[in-house]
């Protein structure tokens, strides 16, 4: 079985963007995509979830418009994103998929479920916020960290996505040792334009359309909505607001981690996730 | 191997107290001890929950002070009920038990773990508020519903442990059969003096001990927060403040259902219990 590290990287075409995608684990059953975060590209993720939920469903990691080894430029919206995905799955030949979105991935991946309701089975939310969403505890220096270096570095990550302990922070290192466990056929650092495009992207999020919240109400899948107790970035409030609103979603919020816990407790996140994706009712 | 529906009820004695009690799934490993709801005894658990706990521990069901099957008078404070839970722990031998506490329960769970921290090596805490709990979402008529019956129907859990959508009320009907399903050797109904000390000890447990919620942070145990995302009794809005609070506490809430979220999904709920029970570090 082709796995996170040896899957090598493919292409495929829509809409003029040539798509920089891999696709692991067994063939059979319904695809989970991956959306990524924050200047992230399918190197940053953590083979242990990856590979873990790969042993029972395809896997596909990608690169949206202008992300690191996709070509064009990142549209400024989610919405935007959002569409490039639909294309990015559609010239897979996919009709229906799971989605895995973390960070402004999640965004994305709730813009997707509103736009293409057909295509989505079920929902993974990972360190994500509604339009609109409570930014009351962001902390003041995320900004500042999350942009200060041309590729982030584990200083970076371990402000940005751990907790201040010590058990977080241990953590932190060794996530750190797993994302760079591949190192051949890699893809290229994302890229200032795809940075400014997704800075405004989070800008344009925090404005509601409407009633704030209201449209999640319309998100028929059932949806799983994770996050750390301590989200410097994305709040951990924006989680509850989350599976309050939408009518079919289960929470699980993680002890003393932030906003990468999937990445501090990947055996207990895969535990929960590949549950939500493998049984025949969601929730029993 | 004992089950919920066939193991006798047995009797111990402890400062003058005889408890009723029934212990039964395997017999090695932590004994897990549940604290029941308001007016409920032993036969008011769900087989389908505690069977199926019993699979990998021992359970142990018992009527606190005055309630059913036990001599004495319950006690009106929270911190009382908890002193009595300890007191007949110790009577049966036990030097470190888990723990799962249940709408009041969970109140008295959270004192027994306060007074007697090494009593408890595990806590799961379902439906349930810290002292000074914000009860601003409580619905009106639940004091109502919750007391005008000598024996609590269908109708009145129905309202009071589920959501008003139709599937939550089709599970509470299948919750109903299994909670019957026990008929021989079963518990007396509950007294008018249990109902009228366990509210007083509710409207106590309200008032602040010091600042509001510190306590929670010398708590030190892995703890699993759960309830239902539309809880009418104790707002879910709780279990997110626990969870918050408690240093080393995972929450989980179930879409769809409220304050009885453990009835209505068995299956969902002893997964998360098991594993978060069973593993040799709680999260991980």
């Amino acid at each position: 079985m082709t796995s996170h590290l040896t899957t090598p990287t493919q292409f495929v075409t829509a809409n003029g963007i040539r798509y920089a995608y891999r696709r692991f684990g067994i063939e059979s059953g319904t695809p989970l995509i991956f959306l990524q975060h924050f200047r992230g590209g399918m190197d940053h993720w953590d083979p242990a979830v990856t590979d873990a939920l790969a042993a029972n469903r395809p896997v596909i990691l990608f690169d949206n418009t202008g992300v690191a080894g996709s070509s064009g430029e990142t549209p400024d919206t989610v919405e935007a994103q959002a569409d490039d995905a639909a294309a990015f799955v559609g010239a897979l030949g996919l009709t229906q998929v799971d989605v895995l979105g973390f960070s402004i991935g999640g965004y994305v991946a709730q813009a997707l479920t509103l736009s293409y309701p057909a295509l989505v089975r079920r929902l993974v939310l990972v360190g994500t916020k509604p339009r609109a969403g409570d930014d009351t505890d962001r902390h003041p220096d995320v900004n500042t960290v999350g942009t200060r270096h041309d590729i982030p570095t584990l200083e970076d990550f371990q402000f940005l996505f751990f907790a201040p302990s010590p058990s977080s922070q241990a953590a932190s290192e060794s996530f750190w040792k797993r994302r760079h466990q591949r190192t051949t056929d890699t893809d290229p650092p994302t890229s200032k334009q795809t940075m400014q495009a997704q800075v405004a992207a989070i800008v344009d999020w925090k404005q509601p359309h409407g009633e704030p919240f209201a449209e999640l109400a319309t998100i028929t899948q059932p949806t799983l909505v994770v996050n750390g107790n301590r989200d410097v970035m994305v709040p951990t409030i924006n989680s509850y607001l989350l599976a309050q609103h939408i009518p079919n979603a289960e929470l699980i919020i993680y002890p003393d981690s932030g906003h990468g816990s999937l990445f501090q407790y990947p055996d207990l996140f895969v535990t929960h996730v590949a549950r939500f994706l493998d049984t025949a009712v969601a929730f029993t």
